[in-house]
């Protein structure tokens, strides 16, 4: 049985195992569930992921797996989207935890309310506004030094980091004020064909 | 140079890290670092973790890690605290993916609001109650089955997620409405030794 991804096109978090999906040759079955049709609290779908969100993948032996950052690191293990060094790996991981809980829930919960929802870019709670912007900076301060966020190669962390980065314009970021991460998120873009 | 660990004694988040290290027998110096005096935002401290964010260790080589379950992951590499299995250690990053986005915020964030800025239970965010029990529901749901999370044993799925569902009755929560959750805390802290 071919890896079955159970994802919403409009979600950066299921695009991310697309994404390394793509980039590994790895074949699978696209199966489309949106989130705004509550397509992610059906019974069947629940069965599969309690937590019933998607990204989830059903693995070739029949096997669940949730959670988008959980999922790329179990597609990728072995192959050049890891690396191989113990400490950029970590690193990799820092990264990949912090987008979660730091850049995802500000970058693209404004984006989900601003350009799903259609409330104006006014009306969001400051506070997601200001830490959708620390979160950017940060990012575009990380870039100073490098290409890519570890080890000076495409890695996971960009993968994660991009999903959200790259639409930041829809929630009402500005990624003209953070240029190092414009031009990352090309670079990105590219090493990853979905320019 | 020994394992430096910056951390604050009342966060879940560096005890992780301590359990972790105390667990694998590795030698290290704690260093108090509060975050309601601020000293995670110090000039000294920022050029460590740009986050501004405990945990934060430096390692034997000087080289700091931030991120209290990048950092667990990494102490813990080669340790049985890792499944062998490559499908049980997916399942273990998606537990701990999942706590940081779905249960950290609310679990945590409620116990930090009462338990240390003083709000009464009353005057929290109704979200944020419901979808801290809709957090501790899914938790007991999952130890329906097995005596850990993953694998039937003990690994850093179980001690990212005891970190703050031990001490969840600080945010008002009552874990006796869980009571597979109850127990499975008394589990893994004996197995930690932190009981």
């Amino acid at each position: 049985m071919a890896l079955q991804i159970y994802g919403d096109s409009i979600s950066g978090n299921c695009l991310k195992v697309k994404w390394t999906a793509d980039r590994l040759g790895r074949p699978y079955d696209w199966i489309e569930t949106s989130v705004l049709k509550a397509e992610t609290r059906t019974p069947q779908f629940l069965a599969l992921n309690p937590a019933g969100q998607v990204p989830l993948v059903v693995l070739g032996d029949g096997r669940p797996l949730a959670q988008s950052n959980a999922i790329i690191l179990h597609l990728a293990e072995g192959s050049d989207l890891i690396p191989a060094d113990a400490y950029e790996r970590a690193r990799m991981l820092e990264w990949m935890f912090w987008e979660q809980y730091s850049h995802e829930p500000y970058v693209a919960v404004a984006r989900f309310h601003v350009h799903y929802l259609g409330k104006a870019v006014a009306d969001l709670d400051p506070k997601l506004v200001e830490r959708g912007r620390g979160a950017l900076k940060r990012l575009d301060d990380a870039l100073a030094q490098d290409d890519f966020l570890v080890g000076g190669r495409l890695s996971l962390a960009d993968v994660a980091l991009v999903a959200y980065t790259r639409v930041a314009h829809e929630g009402g970021f500005d990624l003209a004020d953070y240029p190092r991460v414009l031009a990352w998120v090309a670079r990105v873009e590219a090493a990853l064909g979905i320019a």
